[in-house]
């Protein structure tokens, strides 16, 4: 797999992209394994996601591209291989346990190289997994407890950072170092419940279905571009504690699969929406 | 099916509510159905529905219920007859013809009346499916609108009301008049995007799934209590018409089955929220 | 819509395919709407489903898609239009009547010409919506009762059948007539309860989900290229009665979804099983 | 949570039998937390389940059930406490992991003694997780096998046996040990896919869903009582190996969901069926 890569494209649409793309590759005779695209009609713009097998050149691959493609275009050539990913954790388990199995068996297509955790919960199921977890408590005052955190990130150089369940809210000082490049789960079905105890006040309004919502995180609390989501439905037997526990098997699932299209390099961002391409 | 009763009882809860209810049903010698019962923790109430076979005195069975039942219980017993539904549109058609098409091969377990549209385009189709309709524009002030339906209703005696993607708000003074007995589709999974246009907001904010939500109507906008929740998966490929079109079928999915349990006296309320029994 | 065509491609996968199909289009100056493409790996075959807008010449353009392409590629260039179909039924209505309303309302995206039954109940509903309806009974043998289904599709010449709960078993030689245009509904998850009664055996096998399957007809009976598949969960409650019921719903919801694809040339056949572009 | 008792109760209906046990229980004054009957239509059984808080005379409470309730009624009164679980595994380790990692976290509601593995590749990560392995391979007969495997039980006395992806056939005598007691988890939905390489059967098939079983085993491959079952949408794009990662998500889901009824004594056997009270 390490001989593929992902070439990514977002530019303004036009007519004939596809020719010229698809030219460029036959010419270079690389083999296409999955070739996607989308047209955003709302704001006339191209993405595209091919899978491409043999060895290249990305700096001229990358070159020929930008040559036949309208002013502005994006274009990303990114070797196959796995992504470096940080976790944070508060205290709930099951996001974090459900991520460290898969990377455990080598199923998560990423390398988590660390977790941090504002409480110290998580670490002994951490370290019993083989990754070094780092507690770093949210006593003083954000400035501080962020000036930690990316030291401590600073010593991995991660792709991605991965809130599963992660309950403070980051600065924007912070979120701008990471820009989409913080993926996080919130346990509600956005954007009903934005914000805090989101079972307390469905269980409160009575709803007859939960939900979670991944999402790349922005400056608005609970408000950037969802990746995945999902819902199940529940009735007037559960109590809070049985929405949680229900919650809590379709947080894990929904981040998991968001997690998946992140570290594939499948996910556009648009405005606030995402393009999930293949 | 006609002597069938269903037996529905909401009371604070005490402990030997069912050995109390049971006992008297054995010594009346009436054959149960079926018997389902709740305890809402939260308000200690206790909720039970029961189906009875044979024929019965309701005033007699009643009292005895209440003899031995905490004070303030209330207690209702309903012979199965087929409920009388009066029908309110707008234009869109989904919801009303589903409807239509299930009374018209008897399946809908309930009688509708009428139809009452704000605009007159869903009355040929109404009329074909011998309907009478009744096109009330809502040219004048609500007051007038309101109170032209209210003596359209007055001829028909509904049990319930079901407004089948009807685009006008009631007024508190309506609405009181049928407390509990007006059903309503909203397009959205509440609490998300209340009020109007959900899809365009949805849309806009780049959700991952669409819903619907059938609620009684209460005084608040869309905040009444919810009888069925059901939510699809849509993607970044779904223009706004598309999630209008996919929305439509789960609207009147959703719509049917509150419906059915209405009619069926499964759905109690309690506070905001629904207990549905059976 | 009608300048619209929607091209098809189905050949041999060889590198260079998307470059030279989409190089023809951008010579021609065709505005590509949507396209899709995938190549099956364990045959090798590479299948392409195009929109496009504007005028063109079907013939040039064939001619053209196959000079570039492997010998032996099939290219179909479709215009735009509502394809005419005549509906099969036996007794059941549900979905007979689900599509007869999309089609009043003129969201079925084709023209249903006729409906044929082998028995007559169903007549005087489809009538009220203004379709003409046949009346074959299927009493003297099989032979006799397909002639004369045969004399009156060729008054209809329609591009499909749907068998919208056809009770009878098609013979060879009348599913070669039309080949892959037969769009069948079997009421459960295909192939589990292939044949009669399948409700009946899920019931007896006591499983915890019912399901409904579109799929084309072929001459092994329930073994044709599956287009959609749906489940619902259901529970010990639900009695025989209870399971036909929810399975009505879900019987009507795969065969509309099937039948928009089938509809809008999405489906594409491969062995036997289908790709489904767009 | 050890005061609790379940009382489960099993016989031919009649009519007062609700009253007869709520009226025991009334007369005892105990609290009954949540009490779920069902009368099954076809064999005329009636199934309860109860939830009582506050200590009890286990002998003479089920004594007094039988003195009022038919002949060979089966009552059964057990205190809650954790049901003791022994796991089979051969190589795949995601159901093993998920019910691992919920026994860590105190979440299963069960203890796991042991884990046994036809393969040994799965010990490693089982002793991670503070669990004894037995490997125990199949490489001379099944009798020596089953002998072997036997022993190894009688060390721990299971409540259940629970089947995570063991890929070995139990003999009839082996399952006769553990009637109603072992637990697997069938990799499609059954009846569909029956026996070996469901996963590979379906991608032939072309199937548009797969699915999970979980069921208790009987003598009968794969014909055991189903307890839980789902599917998910899968389409054209999923090669046999997508299938396969797909389903490994929904078998966790559906194992861990049935087990969890399993050990709360929420499933009853009529039949070849389960009646799930709560």
């Amino acid at each position: 797999m390490d001989k593929n890569h992902v070439v990514r494209i977002q530019c303004m649409d036009q007519k004939g992209l596809i020719a010229r793309i698809s030219g460029i590759l036959f010419q270079h005779n690389h083999n296409v394994l999955v070739m996607k695209e989308f047209v955003e009609q709302s704001t006339n713009t191209f993405f595209a996601r091919l899978e491409l097998t043999g060895t290249l050149n990305a700096d001229l691959l990358s070159s020929r591209f930008r040559n036949v493609l309208p002013e502005g275009a994006e274009v990303t050539i990114i070797p196959r291989r796995k992504k470096k990913l940080v976790l944070f954790v508060t205290r709930e388990h099951h996001c974090l346990s459900d991520l460290l199995v898969r990377h455990h068996f080598d199923e998560l297509h990423a390398s988590i190289l660390a977790v941090i955790g504002n409480h110290g919960d998580l670490g002994p199921f951490t370290e019993r997994m083989g990754i070094p977890f780092f507690h770093i408590p949210h006593e003083e005052d954000r400035t501080v407890f962020e000036k930690q955190m990316i030291e401590t990130l600073d010593r991995f150089d991660p792709d991605y950072l991965v809130l599963a369940k992660f309950m403070r809210i980051l600065s924007p000082h912070f979120v701008s170092r990471y820009q989409n490049r913080i993926l996080n789960i919130h346990h509600s079905f956005l954007p009903a419940f934005k914000g805090a105890n989101p079972y307390k006040r469905a269980f409160e309004r009575g709803v007859k279905i939960i939900g979670a919502t991944a999402h790349l995180v922005s400056d608005d609390l609970d408000e950037g571009p969802i990746v995945v989501q999902k819902t199940i439905e529940i009735d007037h037997e559960h109590e809070l504690r049985d929405m949680i526990e229900a919650g809590h098997e379709i947080e894990k699932a929904v981040l998991a699969e968001a997690l998946k299209k992140i570290v594939e390099d499948k996910v556009f961002v648009s405005g606030n929406k995402t393009i999930v391409l293949g």
